[in-house]
């Protein structure tokens, strides 16, 4: 039997009752043949707490000592975790990103992994023990500083270890119990996909759907290591992502115990995945631009040097009569205030007429490999927005996504009139979990 | 200007807003042109509260996972203190005990330091930073897993840091102003001495004063680092442990600001330098033991094998009618249980009549130096405990120490009477500041 990564998250290791529960799982799966590593978050809210902290003495504390703070959360964890385990009888050892052997470049808060040497971690796995290690954390190649991921990179870290241990299988843990069709908090009968492609699950991570972080997903999608993304709060499977070939039959050869039950995907493959929404951007529209050359190059470029990230961008088709058109984008709301200032900086320079900003939207996305090979589906996807009396602002396309801007109080009808023209719903509704925001 | 090192204990450091006091006073210490190495211990009950995670999830943790836990109480502490210092414009970089080169062997809980090879120190402290180390954690020289040096290593860290660095002089900080000639709770006249030998600071230490570590001490005197302990809370000079020889003429030539104009003491060196007490031993008593050759080796092995470290040890002059002897000895409260148990399994093997146990006792000590060529010592002693109404049970002496074992209930009127009785006390009653449980 292969090697298991399995990745538990603050709210599957919230206090010690949590910590022991996550601990049973992780011997089972050992007493199951496996051999196991396990990446694990901060426990509960201790990241958090400690950032708190650190703004209790310094209103902007330098990334270095922030990084250094911040990796002591897992350190708790991780040392608390392998006690439980060793509570039951099972070896286990903690390992520090940096005893890991996560090497990462030295952009502290942010930093990427260069390399993984995980040589601490086979060793422990050949004497039988389990091997335990602090997710978003790494050392840095250059000045051996402890680094962290940024937010999320727990994920990262897993997937990244299950590449270089040659892993059967990355697991993640956390209260959902898979990728659904929509949130099931608003679409009452969302169905959990039971395979997604790489592809599609980058779409949906990026355009709203808090399950994956879009990091761990593009380095599981470059090395094609299959993820399994699943509830620590029961036995049930979860969502399996994997290449696109795959995603009709791939079936688990890992044996990790109910991956083989898990139900086929429907041999013709349905056009569209899932519905995502995200609620968390704004739109800015730069008003009476002159349409000549280079203009929206100015913007874009005075945005980028403000180092916020756009999304979505939308020009307008100008009227010849005036020569003046409009450039619309959307980005996080949290940028908002600082792309209206080095905007407003660029006014005489550009010329354009006013700003508008309009921070009550929200992005509908519906994600499909189908829809390459499958015409009107924008018809179909629009039709429904209009029936639902849903009023388009702004649209953006990759190969595989079509998303909408609309009003935030229009989201909720634009995702289940889409939900329901693709047929993404079960037959009879069940009692789906989902608990994004923990339970 | 040379090096200086500090070291501010869990007290100095319990939240935020002691830890932007601090941060001030090393800011102004690194202005006064020194360079500096600041040791810290876990913020306030930080260290308790991680062993009590512990025993929720394990009641036998680890010994390395409970080293990987507790060493995450000293990243808080110095990723924070480092924000705090850089709040104030001044750079300050953090290091674990393993960045700092605290190289230890892999005894967990108790490791030892085997060397110190602080390259990144002295390469922030070239480029102008203050260094801030996590005290009383290492990495073991032949595993490369994080270990501890047991409770109060910080300080000890410090002094081998000191050492290595070649620094000025190592300060402890704490919530206390220095060494007293007894503690001031139980004599009103005590008084801070000002200059104290490394081998009267030990006596002191192992027989109940609670201001420094043993093992600090220890270090310190092997490698004539001088120690300056003083109280984190207020600008006076506290007290400096010197070699013997410097311990009536030393001047400290480290210019740390306030150390030049602490008083001289006396030329005529004092007798006695201070009265120590200790109520966390018991006293056992093997009764009737054959007075035959090894049977006290057989008791004592058996403790040692039970691994009890024992203190005292007194055996009576046996009365030659019976042949029969008593030992007596003292031991930490928390070994009685399994002393008792160790010894009881002798009974048949060795013969003798019975065990008694008496946790109500305290130990009262003289130390000063000034005994070695000061006959009648043990008399004034002896005659002020009569005068008082103390009953001694036990006796042991070193070359600069006598201790006595009285019942618990009269430990406070012996170390007064001993202080009188050697005029240890000030002139006038001072309002001295103690506070050796945290104020």
């Amino acid at each position: 039997m292969g090697i298991v990564v399995q990745k538990y998250g603050g709210s599957s290791v919230a206090d010690a009752t949590s910590v022991k529960r996550v601990a049973q799982r992780i011997v089972a799966t050992r007493k199951a043949g496996h051999d196991v590593v396990v990446v694990v978050s901060a426990m509960g809210d201790t990241t958090d707490e400690l950032i708190d902290l650190a703004n209790e003495v310094s209103p902007l504390p330098t990334a270095r000592e922030l990084d250094m703070l911040l990796t002591a959360g897992e350190r708790i964890s991780m040392a608390v975790l392998a006690m439980a385990i060793g509570n039951l009888g099972q070896e286990a050892r903690s390992f520090t990103g940096s005893q890991a052997g996560v090497i990462t470049d030295a952009e502290h808060g942010r930093a990427k992994i260069i390399d993984v040497t995980p040589g601490r971690i086979q060793k422990a796995l050949e004497e039988g023990a389990i091997a335990i290690v602090a997710g978003f954390q790494g050392v840095s190649q250059t000045t051996k500083d402890i680094t962290t991921l940024g937010r999320g990179g727990s994920d990262t870290t897993a997937v990244a270890l299950a590449t270089a241990l040659g892993a059967d299988v990355c697991e993640i843990y956390s209260d959902v119990d898979g990728i659904f069709t929509a949130d099931p908090r608003i679409v009452s009968d969302a169905r959990q996909i039971p395979r997604i492609s790489y592809e599609e699950t980058l779409e949906m991570a990026a355009n709203g759907a808090k399950i994956l972080h879009l990091r761990c997903v593009e380095y599981a999608r470059r090395n094609d290591m299959p993820i399994h993304v699943r509830s620590s709060f029961s036995d049930k499977p979860g969502t399996w992502v994997v290449k696109a070939e795959d995603a009709n039959t791939f079936n688990s050869s890992t044996g990790s115990g109910d991956a083989s039950d898990s139900e086929e995907r429907p041999m013709e493959q349905a056009i569209i995945s899932g519905v995502a929404h995200d609620r968390s951007e704004a739109k800015v529209t730069v008003v009476g631009v002159p349409d000549k050359v280079g203009y929206a190059g100015s913007i874009l470029r005075a945005l980028g040097d403000a180092q916020i990230n756009i999304d979505m961008i939308v020009q307008n088709v100008s009227a010849a009569t005036t020569a003046l058109t409009d450039i619309s984008f959307t980005l996080p709301h949290t940028d908002g205030q600082r792309a209206m200032t080095a905007l407003a900086r660029l006014k005489d320079e550009v010329g354009f007429e006013r700003l508008q900003y309009n921070d009550s939207v929200g992005k509908v996305s519906i994600v499909g490999a189908g829809m390459r090979s499958a015409p009107g589906i924008t018809a179909t996807f629009f039709e429904a927005l209009a029936d639902a009396g849903v009023n388009i602002e702004m649209i953006s396309t990759s190969e595989i996504r079509i998303s909408v801007v609309v009003a935030e109080n229009q989201v909720d009808a634009a995702v289940n009139a889409a939900h329901a023209a693709f047929e993404l719903g079960t037959d009879e509704v069940e009692a789906v979990v989902y608990g994004g925001t923990g339970r």
